[in-house]
């Protein structure tokens, strides 16, 4: 009898899985879609398991207490997916970095901002209006504002070793103004509330990018 | 004894309401330090009674709620005094609108942004924070972002009347990238965050925005 126990545990395991992941991401996108509409703070675990229909205990089970579907959700929208692999190491990220002429390297981060941020740039603002409120999101914000200044310093210093930068910027300097400048709330501004097309947003950051950086 | 009194009233009158004019002006003061600091949820009104030195009744008498101290601490620190007179109506806000050349416009427009910024920066931040979680705070926040959509408006008019923008920009888009990019809490991140001396922020801003905005 143990034996047929452990052979059907066996046979149904690889199903029980799939099962368990398709609800886990049910649940993430739910609060996903939550966050951004209402905001983190005015969303509760019920809401995210109504959204999701499934049980309220089945959230904290499957992904655990807000503040940790938060992170990730996070992870999951910055990435695009639900792949272990970091943003530095992705395709696209990588083209970018490697691309050796300048104005098309910034042409190509544009477009990686614009990508990352048509999926992330409302959770990303959750995050920072909850950040004061709730000490959990408030410690999540100071890491996601880390992530965003390393991965900035990787442009920067890549573009630095392409090309002369303009006025004699260093890479430091190019890294703070694409980690103040380039942000998820400049593009939530200027497409959430005045209206722009990512497309046009892509082609002003590129622009804007190009001008600032790189010389004449 | 009725005309004693009436003169009594009028004799001291000048000197009360001065008194009343600083105690106002204290307790707006430690408002400011204590939102900039501590954030505007975690600061109470005993907190500032307290900073102010003075009863928490006063508080409330001088001022009064805490959404109303915020609204007027940020009236204060967005001018500069407690004067009655709207920004665009000062002379440094009116210098820039009226200077013709236009590179020597934004250059000055970006002095009046380092020169408020410094003031309001962390207030200003302080209000974003805490506008999800009040909704006092909330309508306010919602208030500033028109009334410096409507000054950026009046920035870019101006400079769309003196040359032509890059690019076709219009007027409408240079208003959007002043409204979104030269904000305080770019500023925020780069002098209080990244360490930049307020002076290196007002020499980026107006290279960025020549760079960006007007032709070769």
């Amino acid at each position: 009898m143990g034996g047929s126990v452990n052979d059907r545990r066996r046979y149904t395991s690889p199903a029980r899985r799939e099962q368990a992941r398709k609800t886990r991401r049910a649940i993430l996108d739910a609060a996903h879609r939550l966050f951004a509409e209402k905001g983190y703070l005015a969303t509760s675990v019920e809401d995210i398991a109504r959204e999701a229909g499934v049980a309220r205990p089945t959230v904290f089970t499957s992904v655990g207490v807000k503040s940790q579907i938060l992170k990730e959700v996070i992870d999951l929208t910055l990435a695009g997916d639900d792949e272990p692999v970091p943003v530095r190491e992705r395709p696209w990220f990588r083209e970018a970095l490697e691309e050796p002429d300048p104005h098309r390297m910034l042409h190509l981060h544009a477009r990686n901002m614009r990508m990352m941020y048509v999926r992330c740039a409302d959770v990303y603002c959750a995050v920072e209006s909850a950040a004061e409120a709730d000490p959990d999101v408030g410690a999540l914000w100071q890491a996601m504002q880390r992530w965003r200044l390393m991965g900035s310093r990787f442009v920067a210093e890549s573009l630095a070793g392409k090309t002369r930068l303009r006025d004699g910027y260093d890479a430091d300097t190019v890294a703070d103004m694409l980690w103040s400048v380039a942000t998820p709330m400049v593009y939530r501004k200027l497409v959430r509330e005045r209206g722009w097309s990512p497309e046009q947003y892509e082609r002003w950051l590129a622009d804007l990018l190009c001008r600032a950086l790189l010389p004449d």
